[in-house]
């Protein structure tokens, strides 16, 4: 490996030219890590929907020609100057938000979100020179929220690098990079049901089923999944969601339906659909005194949240989650380790796998509703 | 004292006839406890904005004639069948929720919302029989929040009763059974403020001035007062508040004003106003990241809190609160513990004092802003 350290590497890279149209196969060049930075050799990369979503463009400033990716692990090739943490072939998770250590919300143990390093998604290039690594012919192309995995070969902060534990399978934690482990936060790091409490979760993708297994290891008794698609119920059954409500099957709000069920409401709720109404069902679906709603999903730009404020002086409370309230760097490892002993199941979220020269099939499945998490294997 | 129990006692209370008309000091007759009931001699009582709204009766059902006031100290006379934990001769504090000590909000270490005696402003009678204890002539005069403490006697739940150190003076600490317990106990129990954290109060009258006192209290070091009224200022500086912000001096949104006075934000808000633009911006004046609202003040029946979940998903937490959190019977003697060790300063908000025949009077200085608390001294 040593042997490409401070040269440009030339491997393929899968490129968006443009909005919705399908990715294609080209030879990049990446330019060798500067200071801060990390040039990593990408093994494995899943898809997300944030990848689905700004590869969609709809409603953002769309940013062409773009390298996606941001759900990956991979093996650190050759590191830039000041990089003291990393070194050539240790095992990382990139990660689309990034932890500087330096800032008051690094230094803050509340907070994930990083002053330098909080996702940005309107920035296509990196910070040290505001320029981008990749190329082809000298022509420049995007990054994608500081990570673009869909390549062989990529350049990180190093910030937005996990170190972790060499005899983790690859081919499965990288799936722990972003949607599984932000919807497990959120149950654990932000909502934390106590043992034997009930739990609803708005949104049966894989954030929301990761969530559910969150409430799981919690001993949660009731896992209450919500979803507008009945077909999610039959897989969410193997994440320990114990009920099924689906709000078109009620002529009722879902806030009332659920509090039917449980003699006044959930003891947590869990947002996982972006969807603003969902939003408000889930905060209203919590019992008054010690409810806990937290919201995960993405709202669009222009949505409000909107309740009675009785609702939180009855002693309700309302919060909101990033990457699970996780800090990448400190607290992913752990992540990992949670799976390396068997506490948390990954496999059961891989339901489709394709080789890279096939990425494109990912978006298919994805589209479809079909797959969970679909991995893909580079250097095939 | 004894000779008394059992039996109706005739004295004196301030009863209301009509909507926004001076009490008049009629004489009552009190009938005996009924089981779990308690017949509390009624020493001092002080005047909060919540008897005034619901004398002035705008907006919600009238219920009429009606006997007010619910912050207080006394006596207990007798006691009705069932009741264990007090006996003649206690000194206590009624209060306008209860702990029935049996259901579900009582059994969670997290909540004071008791399903059977949590606040009931509609209710104008007792419990056990749905009659009222009061009357003149044998016509029934209404109860208002189980305590009726305008009246030299009264009769309230015993779920409604915290027992206190016979030590306190009852002139003093009869503040404590509402307005001044619920500022305090929502910062202490709620917002729950770091030392060295800033904290910003929403509205200056009594319950603001003892959220600001708590924050005094967790070693806040800057205490940010928020209120379109200038008066308020000067007295706030007594309670520990350090910097003012009138909304009306600047002509962009209070959040904003604050967000650039603190890098960002505070670390903590209280909203203590019942006005529903201040809890949008007590809520959207604190840092993303950790930043956490409370609010306490009453909301109009129509309101709708709103924000844009962004601010929620950056890492923000709204709650809200009766009471302080504070569960009457367990936790009110600890908060007059507090007094009686010089933790807490409870002279400061006593601005006023009148004979209960002048109880008038305590209306005018709260409808002229005048007064903080003025305690009305029974008996005479
Ligand atoms: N906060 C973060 O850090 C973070 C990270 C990753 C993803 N996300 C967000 O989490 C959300 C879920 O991600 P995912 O990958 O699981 O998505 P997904 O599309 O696979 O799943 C969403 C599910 O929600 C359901 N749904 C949509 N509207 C609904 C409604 N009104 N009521 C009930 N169900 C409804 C859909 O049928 C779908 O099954 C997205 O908004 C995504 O952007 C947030
Ligand atoms: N949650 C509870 O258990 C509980 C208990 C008691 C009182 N309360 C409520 O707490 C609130 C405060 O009670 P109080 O006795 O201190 O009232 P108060 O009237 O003495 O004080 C309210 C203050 O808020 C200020 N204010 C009003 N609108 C404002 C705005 N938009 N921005 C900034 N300041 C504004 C007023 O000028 C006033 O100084 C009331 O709504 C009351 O009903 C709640
Ligand atoms: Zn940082
Ligand atoms: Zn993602
Ligand atoms: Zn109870
Ligand atoms: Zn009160």
């Amino acid at each position: 490996m040593a042997s490409t350290a401070g040269q440009v590497i030339r491997c393929k890279a899968a490129v968006a030219w443009e909005a919705g149209k399908p990715l294609v196969m080209e030879e990049v060049e990446v330019a060798p890590p500067q200071a801060m930075e990390v040039r990593i050799k990408i093994l494995f990369t899943s898809l997300c929907h944030t990848d689905v979503f700004f590869w969609e463009a709809k409603g953002q400033t769309p940013l062409f020609p773009r390298i996606f990716g941001h759900e990956a692990s991979g093996i650190v090739e050759s590191v830039g100057e000041g990089v003291t943490e990393l070194e050539p072939g240790d095992h990382v998770l990139p990660v689309f938000t990034g932890e500087c250590k330096e800032c008051r919300h690094c230094k803050s143990v509340e907070s994930n979100m990083c002053d330098l390093l909080r996702i940005n998604t309107d920035r296509g290039v990196m910070l040290n020179d505001n320029e981008s690594r990749f190329s082809i012919n000298g022509k420049p192309i995007y990054h994608f929220v500081g990570t673009s995995t869909f390549s062989e070969y990529t350049v990180v902060h190093v910030g937005c690098v996990a170190k972790i534990n060499p005899a983790a399978p690859m081919d499965k934690v990288c799936v722990l990079s972003c949607g599984i482990s932000t919807g497990l936060g959120a149950t654990l790091n932000v909502a934390k049901p106590k043992k034997g409490q009930s739990v609803a979760i708005f949104g049966l993708g894989a954030v929301g089923l990761a969530a559910a297994e969150g409430a799981r290891m919690a001993g949660a008794s009731r896992i209450i999944g919500v979803d507008l698609n009945p077909n999610r119920f039959a897989e969410a059954k193997k994440f320990g969601v114990t009920e099924f409500v689906n709000p078109k099957d009620h002529n009722k709000p879902v806030q009332e339906v659920i509090a039917e069920m449980t003699d006044g409401g959930v003891d947590r709720s869990l947002e996982c659909t972006g969807n603003i109404n969902a939003m408000i069902s889930a905060f209203e679906c919590v019992h008054d005194g010690w409810g806990v709603a937290v919201l995960v999903g993405v709202p669009s730009k222009d949505d409000a949240f909107k309740t009675h404020p009785m609702n939180l002086l009855n002693g309700r409370t309302l919060k909101g989650t990033f990457f699970g309230n996780y800090k990448p760097r400190t607290d992913l490892p752990s992540v990992v380790e949670k799976y390396m002993n068997k506490e948390l199941d990954v496999e059961k979220f891989i339901t489709h796998e394709v080789p890279f020269s096939e990425i494109n099939k990912a978006f298919d499945y994805m589209l479809q509703g079909a797959s969970l998490r679909c991995i893909i294997r580079m250097g095939a």
